[in-house]
C-alpha cells in the first residue's frame, strides 16, 4: 500500500482498461508492420474538466516518447492509433491532464455571451494562461503568444479587443499547441511486437532433404534438397522446413517403424540430436556442409523461398553437452543418465535438459547461442520441437533477447499440449503455433476454434498455423480420403488461416497408409529414406497451387482474425467471408464436409457488413474451380450447391 | 525487460488469470465478514509434472502467510478457498511447486507393476527424496521419516520389502506432507477487503434533525432527532442518516427553493458548511451540542440503529479554512476566491477546494482529520457528498488510511456521475455508492441494470445502494403516483439490492409535489424547516415496516448478486428470485409495473436451479400481502396475478 509520499496528488487523471492489453501489460500485443495499431482506454478525473488525452510510444530503448492525440468517444472512452515504423518491440501507453486553457475558454466565452460584468476578470486570468504558455513555446509560436499576452494584459487597451482576440480561433488553436502539461498522469506503459509480413502470411512446405536422392541406395543431399525448390515455388509455397539437420546419435538409434533396435543401415530419427560428428551447431555430414547450406539458403531465395530449421532441444547419449556439461542432465544413483521416459514408457535414444538444474543461468545461454549460431549463417525461421517440455520463462528470455538483435526472426511453436500451455508459449514470444486444426472434423467445430482464435483476446497475442498433415499426424479422414477430403482440408487450412503449411511430397500424392490402429504414418520418413514418385499421376500440385495462387493473389486471405462466419441451412457445410479493412478484396468460402456426395444450402450473407445494399446486384466468381460459372446474385439469400467429384468447396471472388 | 539476472531460471511454474481480482489486483476485491473466498487460476509448468498449488492469504502487516491446498480442475484450472477470519484488508497469492516426489512416486508405482528390473534404483532415487524431506519435518514426522529413509538406503535389505513400504500410502501421504518447495513460484500477491456485515445488508432512513420540533418557529435539535428513533426502529430501518451537522454559512446563504437572497429567518443549506461558529469539526450550535450529538448516537443504538452523517468538502466564504489556509482555494486576479460555477451557473455560496495546490498534503491530511474527529466521536457510516468532484487518487489514500485503524467504518458515495466514475470510487475504497436506481423505469431497464451490477466483474467491488426518492429526486413516477408507485418502487430497491434508503418522512408521507418543471421536491428541506405530520393518515408506515421486517428475516434478501431473473409472458410484470447458498431460504419476486390495472402473467421457474423436482408440488405463501392464499405449484409454468389496488407486488416464500 502507498504511502501519502508516493502519490501525485495534483494529478487528477486516472486511466485503465487500456485495450488491447496482453496479461494486464505483462505481455506484448502482436500486430503486423505497417498496420495501424489502435488503442482505447478509460480516462476520468474528477469534476467536469476537460481532459487532454494522448498515445504515446516510443520503440524500446529510444529515450523521446512519440505523441498523438486521442478522440474523446463519450462515457470517459478514448481512443487513438499510430502506424508503428517499423518492426520490433515497442511500448505504448496514455497519458492525460486536466485542459484547463480549455476549461476557462469555455467558461470565458459563456460568460462573454451572457454579458458578466467580470469579464475583465476572466482576461486576466486567461492573460496569465498565455504568459505561461510562451515558457513553452517556441520560435514565431512564443512571439505571437507573447505579444498576445501583452495586449490581454495591457489594462489600458480596450476590452472589447481583448474580448474579440481571446475568443478568435486562431487564438484558441494557439495557446493548446503549447499545453501546461505538468499535472499529467501516465498509465503503466504497455507493450507491442511489430512482427514482419511472414509472421501473419506464410505458407510452408515440409520435406526430408535426406529423401531427396530419389534413390534408396543414397543418402540425400542439401544440394539434392536445392532441386525441389521450383517445384515447391511453382506450387505457391513461400517457406521450406528441414527436420533438424544435425548429427544423429549411434546409441539406442531406433529403426524403421519407431523400433527399438535399428539396423546396421537405418539412418535414424534426425530428432535424435548428436553424435562424435558434433550437436546442435552441427551438420549431419551425410546432407553436406556448411557452404552447401548457405548455398541452400541462397538458392532459396532465388525462388521466393526462406528456409525454416527445426530446432529440437534434446539430446542423444552420445551428445558432445553430455560429456562437456554432466550438470545439464540428471543423473541417476547408478552413474546413468535419466533419459526421457513416461513410465513405463522409455525413450532411450532421448535425454532431456535438466531445467532445474543449479547451472541453468550457462544452459540458457547456451541454447540460445544455437539460434544465434544459425542466425548468423541465415536462418530467420525457427520451428521449435516441444517448446511445451522447456519451462516457458526459458522461452521469455530467449526470444527477447535474440528479437532485440533480430526482429525478423519468427518461431513456430509446435506444441500440441493443453490450451493454456499453447496460449502461454505465444505470450512469451513464439511467433507463431501449431494449432488444434487437425482435430476439428465438423463445420461447428471449425467454427468455434476459429471464434475462439479470432474473437476473444487470443487474436492480440496468438497467430495460428494450420497443417492439415505432419509426419506425425496422419488424420482419420486422409486415411480413408479421396481427393475432396484431401483438398477440402487443404482449402479449410489454406482460406480459414493466412499461416498454414503440409508434410509433402506425403500430402500431395495423397499418401495415407497409417501405422495399424494409430494417426500416423506407416513405414514413417521419420526413421528412414524415401523414394518419392514426385510426379505419381493424380497428384494434388496444380490444385494446391491454385489455391496458394489464390492466396498469394488476395489479401484478404492474407489475414486470420478477419474470418466471419455465414449462415447457412445445410449443416454439411461451412461458408465465411473474409475481406479486407478497406473492402477492396471479399472473399466467400464454402466447404461442403460430405466428401463423397453433393450438397447444397442457401446462404444467408450479412450484406451491410459486406456494404452491398438490400436490392444491389453483385457477382460471384469461383477462383478454384474455372469450369464453375459466375453468379449473379441479390440480397441476402443466395443458393449453393458443390458436387464433391468437382470440387469440395468454392471459392469466391465478390464483385461489387 | 527483464535480464537473465532477474529471472528464477528453475522455478518453472507460472500462474495467471487469478480471479477475482479487480484493476489486475490494483484494488481491492470486496466481500462480507463470514462469508467463504473462493479463488480460481490458471496454473502450468512445462513438461508432465503434477504440480502442488496452494492459495496462501494474509491479513496485511502480517509476515505469515496462511495455505490451504488448491484443488486441480483439470485443463490446468485449479480453485481453492478460505474463511477470512475478521474484517480488514488481506492479501492473497497462489503459490505451484513441481511434486517431484509424487512425479516420482506414480513412475515408481508403474515400473514396480510391470516388473521393472532397475526398481532397486528407483528405490535409491526414492531413498534420497525421503532424507530431504527428513530436513523439512520435525518430531514424529521427522522420526518417521529419518526410519523409512534407513530402511530404503539399506542395501543389505530385501527389496520386496522394500517396494511394498515405498507403495504404501502412509509412506506416500507423510513424504508429501513435507514437501519441496524450494522452487517454487508465486503470483503478483492480489488484495481482499473484507467489509462488516452492514457494508452488503443496510436500510437507511434519512431525515433533517431540525425540522423534528414539530414547530416551524423552532429549530429542530439532536434531542428532537432523538424522539424520532422509536418509530424508525419500528419501520425496520437500520441506519438513520443526517445531511451535515455543522455550522451553516452566512455569505451568499441561499433562501427558500434554493433563491438567491435568504431572508433573515432562513436556515440555510446544510451544504453550505462552514461560519464563524466553525467548520468541518463543528457542530450547528442551533442543533446541539457535542454531547447531545454523542447522546444520539447512544440512543440510536439502543435502537438498534447506527448513525451516518453527511460529509461534503466545501466551504462557504466565511469558513474558517477560507482564511487559515487560503493556499487551497483558487484566487482570481481580483482578489476574490474562485467559487464552484457551472456557466453562466454560479454558486457563490460554496467555495471548492483547489486539489491542484502546491499545499495538497496538508489539504489531503486535513481533510481525513475531518472523518477521524467524527470517528472518534463514535461515528462509522460516512455518506459522502458528491466524491467525484474530488480526485480519485485522494480517496484512495483516505479511505485506505482510515481503514488500517478503523476497518469498520463505512463510506457512502454519493456520486450521481458516468458510470466509469462511479465504478472507480468503488474500486478506490468507497463501500457502497448510490446508483441509477432511481431512473430506471421499465421490468427490462431494471433487469439489464442488475445484470450489470451482479453478473459482470462490478460485483466484485461495487456495492450498490438503491434510494427510491433523495432531498434532491423526486422521481416523475412519484410525482404523479398513488400507494402503488411508491410501494412498487420501494419493493423493487428493498428486494433487488440488499442496501436501500429513503429520505423520510417525504417518502412515507407520499409527499409528491414538485418544483416546477423539475424531478425535485418543492419548498424544498434543504432550504427551510419543515413541520411533519408524521401520523398523517393514508401514510406508508405499516408497508414499509412489512418489508423491512421481511428483510430483517430473510437472509437470501440481505445480498445483492444473488438475484436471478425469472422469465415472465407479460412485459409489465418483473419476476426474480433470491436465494440463499445453501437453498434454505427461497424468495420469489414479481412486481406488477402497471400501477393501476390489475396484470397477469406465466412465470417460468427455473426449478432445477431451485432444487425443486419437475414433478415435484411446491407451497409459495406472499409474506406481504397477507389477505393473498398461499399457491400450490408443480412444475415450471405458473401464473400470477397483481390487482395494485390491492399490492403491486407478491414477495412469496417458496415452501419445499
Amino acid at each position: 500500500m502507498k504511502s501519502l509520499e508516493q502519490f501525485s496528488g495534483p494529478a487528477r487523471v486516472v486511466i485503465d482498461h487500456v485495450y488491447p492489453a496482453v496479461g494486464g501489460g505483462q505481455f506484448p500485443v502482436k500486430r503486423p508492420e505497417g498496420e495501424t495499431f489502435h488503442v482505447t482506454a478509460h480516462v476520468i478525473a474528477d469534476g467536469h474538466d476537460h481532459l487532454d488525452v494522448v498515445l504515446e510510444h516510443r520503440k524500446i530503448g529510444n529515450k523521446r516518447w512519440e505523441a498523438s492525440p486521442m478522440r474523446d468517444l463519450g462515457n470517459d472512452e478514448f481512443s487513438g492509433q499510430f502506424i508503428p515504423p517499423e518492426i520490433g518491440r515497442y511500448e505504448y501507453r496514455i497519458t492525460g491532464w486536466a485542459d484547463l486553457f480549455r476549461n476557462w475558454h469555455i467558461g470565458f466565452v459563456k460568460k462573454s455571451d451572457s454579458g458578466d460584468s467580470k469579464i475583465s476578470v476572466e482576461i486576466d486570468i486567461g492573460a496569465e494562461m498565455v504568459i505561461q504558455a510562451v515558457k513553452r513555446a517556441k520560435g514565431a509560436d512564443a512571439k505571437q503568444l507573447k505579444q498576445w499576452a501583452e495586449i490581454l494584459g495591457d489594462h489600458s487597451r480596450d476590452l472589447t479587443q481583448k474580448v474579440s482576440l481571446a475568443r478568435s480561433s486562431e487564438f484558441f488553436d494557439l495557446v493548446r499547441k503549447h499545453p501546461d502539461r505538468s499535472l499529467q498522469s501516465s498509465c503503466e506503459s504497455l507493450q507491442l511486437m511489430v512482427e514482419r509480413e511472414a509472421a501473419y502470411f506464410s505458407t510452408w512446405y515440409e520435406y526430408f532433404p535426406r529423401s531427396c536422392a530419389n534413390d534408396l541406395s543414397k543418402h540425400g543431399t542439401f544440394k539434392d534438397a536445392t532441386t525441389r525448390f521450383a517445384e515447391v515455388s511453382r506450387m505457391g509455397f513461400n517457406v521450406v522446413y528441414f527436420p533438424p539437420i544435425h548429427p544423429i546419435g549411434l546409441e539406442f538409434r531406433k529403426g524403421k517403424n519407431n523400433t527399438l533396435v535399428a539396423a546396421g543401415s537405418d539412418v535414424g530419427s534426425p530428432w535424435a540430436i548428436g553424435s562424435s560428428e558434433g550437436g546442435h551447431k552441427s551438420l549431419h555430414s551425410e546432407l553436406g556442409t556448411m557452404e552447401d547450406f548457405k548455398q541452400l539458403i541462397l538458392e532459396a531465395e532465388l525462388h521466393g523461398l526462406e528456409v525454416a530449421i527445426d530446432i529440437a532441444f534434446q539430446c542423444t547419449p552420445d551428445h558432445p553437452y553430455v560429456k562437456e556439461h554432466p550438470t545439464w542432465f540428471k543423473w541417476r544413483p547408478d552413474g546413468s543418465v535419466q533419459y526421457a521416459e513416461n513410465p513405463p514408457k522409455k525413450y532411450q535414444d532421448i535425454l532431456p535438459f535438466d531445467f532445474e538444474t543449479k547451472d541453468w543461468k550457462a544452459l540458457w545461454k547456451e541454447l540460445k547461442s544455437v539460434f544465434d549460431f544459425w542466425i548468423d549463417i541465415g536462418v530467420k525461421i525457427f520451428r521449435v520441437d516441444n517448446p511445451h517440455t522447456k519451462p516457458m520463462e526459458f522461452w521469455r528470455w530467449c526470444i527477447m533477447e535474440i528479437k532485440k538483435e533480430h526482429p525478423e526472426v519468427l518461431f513456430l511453436a509446435e506444441a500440441f499440449t493443453r490450451p493454456k500451455r499453447k496460449y502461454r508459449l505465444a505470450k512469451v514470444g513464439f511467433t507463431q503455433g501449431y494449432t488444434y486444426f487437425t482435430w476439428r472434423n465438423h463445420p461447428e467445430e471449425f467454427q468455434a476454434y476459429l471464434e475462439e482464435l479470432t474473437k476473444t483476446d487470443v487474436k492480440e497475442f496468438f497467430i495460428p498455423n494450420f497443417w492439415p498433415n505432419t509426419p506425425d499426424i496422419l488424420h482419420e479422414d486422409l486415411q480413408n480420403g479421396n481427393r475432396a477430403t484431401f483438398m477440402g482440408r487443404y482449402i479449410l487450412a489454406a482460406t480459414l488461416s493466412s499461416n498454414l503449411g503440409i508434410y509433402g511430397p506425403a500430402f500431395e500424392l495423397m499418401e495415407s497408409e497409417p501405422f495399424p490402429g494409430k494417426e500416423e504414418y506407416n513405414h514413417n520418413e521419420k526413421y528412414e529414406l524415401k523414394n518419392w514418385d514426385w510426379n505419381k499421376p493424380g497428384n494434388l500440385k496444380n490444385e494446391i497451387a491454385r489455391v496458394n495462387h489464390i492466396r498469394n493473389t488476395h489479401s484478404s486471405l492474407q489475414r486470420t482474425n478477419n474470418v466471419q462466419f455465414v449462415e447457412c441451412d445445410n449443416g454439411k457445410l461451412l461458408a465465411y467471408l473474409k475481406q479486407t479493412p478497406d473492402r477492396r478484396d471479399q472473399i466467400l468460402v464454402v466447404v461442403n464436409f460430405d466428401w463423397y456426395k453433393p450438397q447444397g444450402g442457401e446462404l444467408s450473407l450479412p450484406l451491410s457488413e459486406l456494404g452491398i445494399g438490400h436490392d444491389k446486384a453483385f457477382t460471384v466468381t469461383d477462383l478454384y474451380d474455372a469450369s464453375s460459372p459466375s453468379y449473379n446474385w441479390r440480397g441476402s439469400s443466395n443458393y449453393i450447391h458443390l458436387d464433391p467429384r468437382k470440387a469440395p468447396a468454392h471459392i469466391f471472388r465478390i464483385n461489387l
